[in-house]
């Protein structure tokens, strides 16, 4: 699915502020009054803070009305508002992978078949493994070893080449390498993860192994914002398969990688749909 | 459902042993011989230690081959076999519990008819709020509270009931009080737990509150046998289910209470069928 | 839990009418003028007929404003409107049983310990088998047997004294008669049911020895409202588990009941909290 | 993953008959007695009809102790039956496919990484539109088009290409024609085909249209064997996921198409393994 110059898909429009009495009447007042349609809307009040939250998706035939439409519409909300209004084009996306082409692949599956609304700016890789798979699907894929060069070193590297590609947000299909807080800051609630696990058990390496010593009765996978602390991030999307004493470590892993593949894609297209707001370290998805 | 004098339904055996060959071979030949006839036969061989389990549900007219069963069959088996055989009678349970009625409920109601096949010598509390509902079964309800006692005090009062009663098995139905690891050995691997939450995450205090900060979007609950690490004994049976940012910290209360429930009755009812063998910090289930 | 004379929980108004632009500022504007401080709104848009469904939930200082809300609000919309606006008491229950304890049991339970904001005015069936249990939570018991009667004179029975009670709701809790549907047409949109498995696979009779015979992998339960034609009524909660070929018929029942009475308790929650719009043979679930 | 003629994974042993005493004794002694070392071992008697079923998976040195094993096995045991063996090389798969590239790429992917033990011999479909991928993944591609043939003769064109092909089983992954009770018969117990929905509800032709507007709660997947009766085949795998009134029937084929790839997958596996064994219209699954 290539990028569209002449995008009409509808807008999105997100807004987070303080709850005040009259929030939804303001706002759709000055929507109405643009001349704005709106085709779906969606709020929610987090009831231990009192923080507001609304996902509007409106269309408008009359594209330049919208000009200045944040500006405005901040004008006559609390002044702790954050706007953000969904670009006229489609989400620019890059992937980074390691060896394992499940989630990849996945990925790659979806995206050639149009299930995935976003341009898909290339692979990136610290290993040559899945270059083939990448190259099959005609995309551009990178490799960027990490051998001989120091943690910072290597993510300079990726960080060129990511200021070069400005993607709206990467995704992390089963990258096997920790990313140092200083580069999750540069782009910071942008990329989104994939836990061989359910956390926040498990946290850290060999999940399948740690599942199997603890004898559990459930696996799962998570797809999380990435911060700066190693898998804490704001969740997506969850989901578990139940397993028992015969699951072999080697079985949790298969059984682990549909969940892990599947749960990665719902996160993708959530992002991709502008459907996701962060507040402290949870979301809420309006789906 | 009252204690049988003429009981009758099958008998399991349990086998536990170092893996070699031969063994169903050598197993089921033996009960041939002294007539049992299997109804039910299931193994499983540990893939890491090569540890050999096997449950056999059989039944048997003549009684008196089974005298010395244990002794004989032995005999056959590695030096380090393990074996147990079911009791001619309904299992003996005690109950615990604090101020929360759901779980106890749960099990006092099955229990009256006929659900989970068990002898239910009466429930404890370190309350009296449940006394009125467990009196209503027309069960034994004894309250010892800990106030001004020590948690040795307190626990001594506690396992001089239990002395007297004898139960095969203690199901802590919401128990909010941690058991010393003194008190936890005197009963190893005859206590049975239901943990408020998905374990291994959220261990300790207040699991909802810190799964609704943690904005996770699933819940679960875990029965698992007590040992002396705070709720990290084998796991019995988990259950989970989709939350979304909309539930409040009330709210996944309610819905983890009904997962509670149901998880605690079906691992209390694989306990009284002899369905569970535990190995290391694992369960094997036989269903 | 009884009911309340000086109930003060909040007000719950639920619209639905012809989708038009504007409708949510229009709603909002007026509560707004008569001092309403929404505490939650959700709306929905179906998107095939473009019908607008919305739940508001607001508080109020001074009841008089109340007074002729539904006519002034109803100027102001589509002719086609359809509001409800939640009483100022909690809401009237009769539970209909059988013989199976397991859901009345579980309302029961629930309603003691307050977690089913309702007065529950009795609990009716064709059979004495529950009255004891009924009784022993000091809930009123009638057996109305359907022997010697025809089906017209025993729902006349029925009815008689439902429409002394005058509830507004009635739950089947396991009741196993088919109610005709000249008695669901009296009572229309407000009767509960639970099927026993999972719609709309296995209507009717006996459906755990279908499920065992079809050799299903999953089991379920739905609640749904009743309607003239048999267990095709919208449903509110569905709910399932996994199961396999060593299930046996009987263990496929037990498993079921544990899904049969929390997926009833669910739905009756919703009901209880003016969370459920009907829409041709669909429902809308605010939650 | 390509055929290996040295294949050397565990051999697989599946027995069905009548069931009756000393069944496994004598089984696993005739093992012992040629050499073959038990690495697992299941059994099952099916209780309403008392039908015996055992898989066994064995290592062997000697091959050539192997012939005659089946022969000389039946002798010891019931009249009636039923004895297979895993063959000693992969096992050979032919896919057939329409247009939908969900299920179709999911497998060849995972046969690209090993995921699964199979020789794919190709891909057959009625259109060309999926050529393309199967080719990038450098699998054979064969497009029979119905078009201006008769159901039989267009079947017989698959037939021929299938008998030269010799596979042990079809997949219908996706694949959109109904086949004859004829075909179906010539290739009896070796067709799967994954159901775009949760058997035995909406059979038939678009189950997601009928599944919003029945308004359920609940969708799912089924793989089923193929029988003359359309989708009445035995069930090997069933998966669901949670759905609400907000999803409208394209965001349910996309939650759909996730459940259905991975219960394909799933279920393939499964056979591949030989871990399944068909009685009367249900599937025996020893995982």
């Amino acid at each position: 699915m290539n990028s569209d110059p002449n995008f009409t898909k509808n807008r999105v429009l997100l807004i987070q502020c303080k709850d005040e009495a009259g929030l939804i009447h303001r706002i759709t007042g000055f929507l109405a009054k643009i001349g704005a349609n709106i085709v779906g809307n969606q709020e929610f009040v987090e009831p231990l803070e009192k923080v507001f939250f609304m996902r509007t998706e409106y269309s408008l035939q009359d594209r330049e009305k919208e000009e200045g439409l944040i500006t405005e519409l901040s004008k006559i909300l609390p002044t702790d508002a954050k706007l953000s209004l969904s670009k006229p084009r489609l989400p620019k996306v890059v992937l980074f992978a390691t060896k394992e082409p499940h989630c990849l692949g996945d990925i790659l599956l979806r995206w050639r078949y149009g299930e995935l609304p976003m341009e898909l700016l290339g692979v990136v890789s610290n290993h040559e493994t899945l270059g083939d798979l990448v190259r099959d699907f005609k995309v551009p894929f990178t490799c960027i070893s990490s051998e001989g060069l120091s943690r910072e070193d290597h993510e300079d590297k990726l960080n060129s080449l990511l200021l070069e590609l400005q993607p709206d947000w990467i995704v992390l299909a089963k990258y096997m390498r920790i990313l140092t807080p200083d580069f999750v800051k540069k782009w910071e609630n942008r990329i989104l993860n994939i836990h061989h696990s359910f956390l926040p058990a498990f946290v850290g390496a060999k999940p399948y192994e740690q599942a199997y010593k603890r004898g559990v009765k459930i696996i799962g996978g998570t797809a999380h914002m990435v911060t700066e602390n190693l898998d804490e991030g704001p969740i997506l999307v969850q989901d578990v398969c139940h397993v028992d004493h015969g699951y072999s470590p080697e079985r949790l892993v298969l059984y682990g990688r549909d969940l892990e593949k599947v749960v990665l894609s719902k996160a993708l297209r959530l992002l991709l749909e502008d459907r996701v707001m962060v507040f402290r370290n949870r979301t809420i998805i309006f789906e």
